[in-house]
This record gives structure tokens, sequence and C-alpha cells, in this order.
């Protein structure tokens, strides 16, 4: 099993200092470390995991470090803030590999944002030297970008003159939506290898502030200070997380709240996830008491831990079956002392970690089918995993339940910033509403007459049903379903967020598998070969 | 060159029947007339010869007869309504061709919701029989869709079950965000290869209205009548649209007011487009007596035709270079005549072609260069193309010029809503709306400060600068500049008519890549083998 735990104690790439309400978070990648082996990591370029220690340092930060008021992202090198991904590594990785790296990566970078916007610590990235492609686009993610106005210090999205791929880790999105780059300028940067400097970069909006060498440090600390004296972010005590460990069993793998079975011959993965049993925290300081190990926190790193295993380690399992069990008032009891308490810095990081992880469920390129039985804990934001899913089965018995709980008003917003409510009820909008606002209990022939499921079973078909459901599903073609499911899941608004998954990735996994890029004369292939690459000039 | 010319006389696949205030348009494919040698058009399948005529209907209900106010879509065939596009056509195209097939496709329906949206003309879908694929696609694109409520009458979506790729003309886009079938219904829905009948159909909001075999077509002709009845469209007298015929020249190709240079060697074509010269019409009546071959009308019918040679037949041109010339008052002069007479049927037309026109522009898969220079004419509708180019070129001359024009205001709306002002200054809306509102005439220096051009050249480096930047920009990987384009061009909102581009169409070009669908054992290549497809199950 692939290994996410990662610990500042043992980081390779990163270090991670706190400075009373200032976290410095400096990449300083060791190049005789990479993911796999068979590349260097040389001029702070990054992998797989890299990113790791990244996605655990801002994890770390929320939960471990409340006092924390701004994060400044830096460089621990002289040479080069980041050079991007490495280079040799996309070369070398196969097509869902990179896939899977960039939608990582992509949610490693949301993550950040979701920090500043959420949990109101703003970041400013401090460009020390030159930051190329994915080192700009974690440059992008930060609230503001100081680069040192001198000769070597650049910022430049190089992948389509030298490479012939996209920056694809949000960056062209991120460029035009959320910077607002006027549209020929962002033509022009993406297409100049060396990038831009100083005076220009500033002028053209792609960095916010500029400063001599000199000044950089003390510019940045006094700005970092500004900011942390405008942050909102309430203070409190950390807790520290630990590790998450899944223990093989013969057919899976197992955590302490969440089970994944996985049948290999039939490419189906059953999740089951558990709801709290015993007492939960109250409010914040109960939390904080608790640490870690409490349900709120534990369930769903593990989920978020499972699904990123069924990503990288499992490619051919094409189906995930969401299972929840448990009991819903206890859920639906945690959630309202949630919400009571969202004002705690550590109950809105639980929340926001909810809703993390929900999102990383919506954007699995896997058929997802929620089962809901009479011991389901269809509840609350078990019931958001089921509404996430690309359908929801109900077993049609006395006992079958589901509640809407509180946090499915808003709480919880999928990448395009709808409700799953909202998402699910596009025509409409008054069901969402009124589902939200009342979070009604409801028993089996509701749930189908209220429109949340997709099919409710009799208890003679269930079994069957539910067999063939799935034999038909995972017969089909892999890719057309991850590209059927992309347009299916996302009805209604777009966001700069859905536009990175929805346009800007589905471009660069067309771009990977042109032979223009990954062919034996392809760009990317032929980077840094004597011969250069060699094209089929047909534009489509 | 490819004749895109076509005329209902001569239509192979379509019948064209005009009774008073509603059109009938008959699909009936006759399969012995594809587009290109080596498949039949069974069952109202369609390519893209069915798909000119259709786009040509389209083009002549709105210009030759704007008495009609209700179009009804049908089928001449009892057996199908419509099969989708043909297999056999999809498995013998390059990938080049199928992509375009689809743009044209999808522009093509988008065309038809314009006449709705924009000249009051609603259609109703009547589906007589089976109704699958890009047929459903052709429905969806309808006001209303009703149905024969028998056995045989379905509607389906089989594409992703039968053979391993997307609906890829919008369908699957317009299902949620369109429709707004719940997306678990469309899940189900797009993986049954039978599709849906009568009641169910209805039921999930696939269709709008179901009616025993013995009353549908008196039930389409009522509604027919009474959406005819509630039409706001103005009506006149119909003009009739003469070919738009090019002159093949040693360099290209020529029509009366643009001139196509293509230069093979560099990949560069070079689309010299001429404003009005003369008397022009000054209002809606003049504009029917004066007819198709006003400069207004004929210019943009030129434009459009010679994009579309572009796209099909030099598909290796990587750039387009926009070259305007002629009075730039004078242009001014017909655009504000235009507006004036918007109320008037034909003047609204001609604006909406213009609209369609430069769409069509900004969905070019190719680079596109705008130059200005002392001779352009960068005003107005020209000026709207400039800013639809990736970057504009202006020289730095006494008489260089620019002129906003009055349809800059909301006239010519790219395909995601926003005026090309907005989508330009997305971080300065107050700059998109004082253009807009204030018409400006720049001269050059004005042009930079304003924030209209990419780059202000001396005049000393014009020729050289455009020349190594052309050289550069066509160097690059044609797959990469499509992507980054496409990710560049449509900042902020995005709609429907945009996802289909930017999401959908994006999806579809990588699975029509992949092995799954074209391998030698994916889907498409072996649909209707006796073997199976095999497929790579890693998902991603």
């Amino acid at each position: 099993m692939t290994d996410f735990n990662r610990h500042p104690d043992s980081y390779h790439h990163w270090e991670l200092q706190i400075d009373g309400d200032i976290a410095h978070l400096r990449m300083n990648v060791n190049s005789d470390f990479p993911f796999k082996e068979g590349y260097e990591l040389k001029l702070n370029s990054y992998d797989l995991g890299v990113d790791m220690e990244l996605a655990d340092a801002v994890s770390r930060l929320r939960f471990e470090h409340p006092s924390v008021k701004t994060l400044v992202v830096g460089s621990g090198q002289e040479r080069a803030f980041c050079a991007g991904a490495n280079i040799l590594m996309l070369k070398s990785s196969t097509h869902p590999f990179k896939v899977n790296f960039c939608k990582f990566t992509n949610e490693t970078r949301l993550s950040l944002e979701d920090y500043s916007r959420n949990s109101g610590v703003k970041s400013i990235c401090a460009i020390n030297a030159a930051c190329a492609g994915g080192g700009y686009e974690l440059a992008l993610a930060c609230d503001e970008i100081h680069l040192v106005n001198d000769n070597n210090s650049a910022v430049s999205l190089p992948e389509v003159p030298l490479l012939g791929v996209l920056p694809g880790t949000g960056g062209l999105t991120r460029i035009v939506d959320k910077r607002k780059v006027r549209r020929d300028l962002a033509d022009v940067f993406c297409t100049m290898a060396e990038g831009l400097r100083g005076k220009k970069a500033l002028k053209w909006n792609f960095v916010d502030a500029i400063w001599p060498k000199s000044k950089f440090h003390a510019a940045i600390e006094t700005r970092a200070k500004e900011l942390a004296a405008e942050s909102k972010r309430p203070t409190g005590n950390g807790i520290t997380l630990d590790a998450i460990n899944a223990e093989r069993t013969d057919t899976g793998y197992s955590y302490e709240h969440v089970q994944v079975v996985i049948e290999d011959e039939k490419r189906v993965a059953t999740i089951t996830i558990k709801g709290p049993e015993g007492d939960q925290p109250k409010h914040g300081e109960a939390y904080e008491a608790a640490g870690c190990n409490t349900w709120a926190i534990k369930a769903w790193r593990e989920l978020d831990d499972a699904l990123l295993q069924l990503r990288f380690d499992h490619e051919e399992c094409g189906m995930v079956v969401l299972q929840t069990r448990g009991n819903r008032d206890a859920l639906i009891q945690v959630e309202k002392d949630l919400v009571a308490n969202k004002d705690h810095w550590l109950c809105n990081e639980i929340i926001l970690l909810m809703a993390r992880v929900c999102r990383r469920f919506d954007l699995m390129a896997r058929s997802t089918y929620a089962l809901v039985d009479e011991e389901a804990c269809a509840a609350g934001a078990f019931l958001e995993l089921s509404m996430s899913s690309d359908r929801i089965y109900a077993y049609d018995g006395d006992k079958t339940e589901m509640i809407v709980g509180p946090l499915s008003d808003g709480a919880l917003p999928m990448s395009h910033g709808l409700t799953r409510l909202h998402n699910r009820f596009l025509a409409t909008p008054e069901q969402a509403e009124k589902l939200a606002k009342e979070t009604p209990t409801m028993i089996a022939p509701e749930i189908e007459e209220q429109g949340m499921c997709t099919y409710l079973l009799d208890p003679v078909d269930w079994e069957d049903d539910l067999r063939i459901a799935l034999e038909e599903r995972v017969s089909m073609s892999p890719d057309a379903l991850t590209g059927m499911e992309a347009s299916l899941r996302f009805g209604g608004a777009e966001n700069c967020d859905s536009k990175i998954f929805g346009r800007l990735s589905a471009w660069q996994n067309w771009i990977f598998i042109r032979p223009n890029a990954t062919g034996e004369t392809g760009a990317l292939s032929r980077y840094g070969a004597p011969e250069g690459a060699q094209f089929d000039w047909r534009r489509t």
C-alpha cells in the first residue's frame, strides 16, 4: 500500500517553521529522495512524494497550529524557487499515474486556497529565484505572490513551448479566472519559456509585488505580519495528527471506521464507513481534549486515505460501492454540535475536512454507487457521500431511513460551489431548499417520493439487481465512463475550481496521451534530447 | 475545396416544407449519398453531409422564411427517427476529422437554439420511432421533445455502452444543464443501450410529451400552432441566400470581401476581410430589397465559409492571421443602422449572423493573431474579431485607429455569454463598461493605454517582430496550443454552451484517441464485430 503519511520530523523536501502567528513552509527538495527510482529531483523539482509532504504540512497547519495566521511559502534553495514537476518523472510515468498525480496536486493546491478562504489564513508566496511550471502554479494558489526583482528571479509556465503539454495543476485556469490576467497577455506568458521578471511580471499581474533582493525578506515579514493582524482565525490549542494506518486484510484493508473490500476479479471495491459510537465531544474544547482519534476527525481522515489508495494502487478497480453503517441519530447529533460550535476553530476545521473528503469522493474517476439498506447510516455527511455517488440504490424495507443533516445546507459544497442537494435538484431548487431547511427523516417510500434514490428495490430483488448493476457497469469502457461521469456529476454553475477539473484536466489528459507529447518523437519524450520533437502538425 | 453550399432543391437527406407559419424539417437520409465513400447512411444515421444540409436549412429558415414561427423537426422514415452519427463513418475517420465533425455538429445545434432564443422561433422535435445518440442530441437542441408512446419509439444515448465514446454533440451537457435531468437518472440513461420509452422518458424529463401514434401528428400540429401564436418574431419579406463560392487563387482562395492566403510551408493562413464600400442599406426594408449580396450578409457568410474551409481542408495550418481593411466609419455606420433597426427581423438576423461567425472564430482550434496597422479597419465587429484573437499586434503609426462599435455592448456575445470586452477586462469590468458605452475612437498610443492591443510595435520592428512571432508560434506542439487556447480564451462564467465546447468536447477528444475506443480492440473499432471490445481497465 502507498503510505500517504508524512511527518515534519522526517520531511525530505520541506521545512516547516512556526514563528508565533506566522508559518514558513520552505521547499528544499532533496534530490536523492524521489518517490520512485529513476530520476533525481534537481532544482527543487517535485513529484508525488514532495506533494504528499506539502499536503501533510497544510493539514498539520490546520489542526496542529491554530495560532498560525499567515503562511509564507518559500524556497530553501538559492538557485531555484521551484522548477515544477520533475520532467524525467513525467516521462517515465504511466498515463493513469500522471493523471492521478495531477489530480492530487490540484487538490493540494485547492486545499491551500480553502485554508485561506475558510480558515482565515492567507498565504504569501515568496519567490527568491526561478519559479517555473508547477512551482508557479503553487504560487498561483497563494493569496499573494512576491518576487525578487533581479535578473535571475522569474515566474514562468514553460510547459507549452518546452514540453508540449499544459501547465496542468490549475495554472491556466487560475491565471485568467483567479488573477484575471488579460487573455492575450496570458497567451504570451504561457508560450515564453523564459517567463517574466520584475516589473513586467508585476505590470501584467503575474505577481503582486517585487522587491530588491536586499529588502525581500524584510518585506515578506512585514507583509506576513500585516496579513496576520487582519486574520479572523480564532485561536485555540492545536491537536496532534497521528498517522493513519490501515491493516491489510485478506480482502482489502481496514481502518477503525472504514473498511475496504476489493474484489479484484469483479473490479469492485466496497467501502464501508461507520458512524460515531459512544460519547462524542459536544463543543470545541472537548474536541481539543479528545484529539485526532475522535470519530469526526479519524473517520474522515481514514476515508480520505482509502480513496487515495484506491486511486493510486487499484487502478483497475472500476466501481466503488459505498456502504454506511452506524446510528443515524448519533451522526446527526455530532453534526448539530459541530454546527453549533462552528465558530470554534477546530469545529470549523472538522467541517472543512469533511467537505474536502466529500469533494475527493466527487472527483473519483470511478463509478460510485451508494447502497442504502436497513442498516445503512444514510444521514448527514454520509448522505452527502451518497448524493455524491453516481447512483443511490435503496432497499424497500421498513427500517430503511435517510436523514438530511445540518451540513447539507452549504457547509459541504461541491467543487463548483453548489450543495449536493442543489446539484441533485437543478430542475426544482425549491426541493433542495426544502430538504436543507427541514432536514427531514425519510422512510423508504418517502425516499423515493422525495427524489433521494435512483432505485428503490424490492427486498426480493435487492441482491440480484445489485449484482447485475455492478456487472453491467464495470463491463463498460473505463474511459467513456470517466468522461461521462465528469460531465454528469457537476451540473449548472462552474467556477475556477471546477474548471480546473472539468476543462483544464480534460485537455491535459488528451494532450498527455497524444503522440505529440508522449509519442516517440513527442516533446515530452524528446525533452533534453539532442533531436528536437517532431510533431504531427494537424490542429484539432 | 469542400463545398459547404447546400440547397433544399438538391437536399439528399432532409425535406424542408413550409406551411404558413410552421416549417417542417424532416430527416430522410438517403443512404446512398454519404459525404465520403465507404459507408452507407442506414436508419437515418448522419455524417457531415447530412449536417451541412441541416445547417443550411436553419440558415434559410432564418433569412428566406421570416414568416415561419415554429419549426417542427421530424423524420421522413417510419422505422427510425435517427440512429445518430454513422458508426462506420466514425470508425473510418481521422482524429482531426472526428473532432471537427463534432464541433460543426455542435455549432449547428447551437444555431438551432439561437434561432429559438434570439429569432423567436421555437422548435419541436417530433420523434416517431427510435431516436438514438446524435439523433437525441438534435432533439435536445429543440425546445420541446414529443415522443410517440409505443413499443418502438425510444430516446437513447447508447454511445457509452455500445461504442465506448461519449455522446459528444452536446448531449451530456444538455441533459443536466438544459433539461436539468437529475444526475443519477442521467447516469442510468446514458449507460442503457436501449434508452427510454413513453412514460418513463416523460417522468424522468427526457421528453416533454408522449402521444399515442394515432394522435401524434395532430398533437404536434396543435402544439406547433400554439407556439407559433406565442412567437414574437416580426414578419417581413424573406431574401434568397445565394451560394457562397470562393475562387481558387495561386496562394489560397478569394471571395468578394474575404481573401485567404495560405502559406503551406509556414503553416500560416492570412484572412483579410474588407469592410463595406459605397452605399449600404439604412433600414430593414432596404436590406430586404438589397438581398443576400449586401455587404453585411455576404462578407460574414464568406468569412464563415473561409473558417470552415480552414478547419476541414487545411488541418496543418496552425496560425490564422487576421487582417482587416476598409473604411472604419463606414463599417460603424452600418452597425449603427443595424442597431437602430434591430426590431426589424432582417437586421436582427444579420446581427445574429455576425455573432455566430464571431463565435466560430473564437472556437477555431488554431492560433489567431490580429494585425492592426494603419490601413486596418479595426472597428466594430471587425474589432470583435480582433478581440477574439489570441493576440493583437498594433502598428505604432499616426493613422492606426481602433473604433469600438455599438455591437460590442452585448449584441455579439461569446459562447459563455460574456462580451469580448468583458472577457478581455475581467479584472477591470469598469473598463469594459466604459469602452462599450463610450464607443471611442482610439489612436495608436491610446490603443495601448486602453489595453486594446498585446503589442504596439514600432514601424521599424513591425515586419521582423511579426515574422518571428509567427515562426515561434507555429513551431509549438499543436495539441498543447489547442488545450492552452481553449483554457485562456474563455475566462470567468461558464454556461451550457461553453461547457459543451470546454468540458464535454475535451473529454470526447481524449476518449476518441484512447485505445479503449479507437485502438485495435477498442469499442468503436470492434463495434459490430463478432469479438467484443477488449479494454485496458485502468481508470483515470
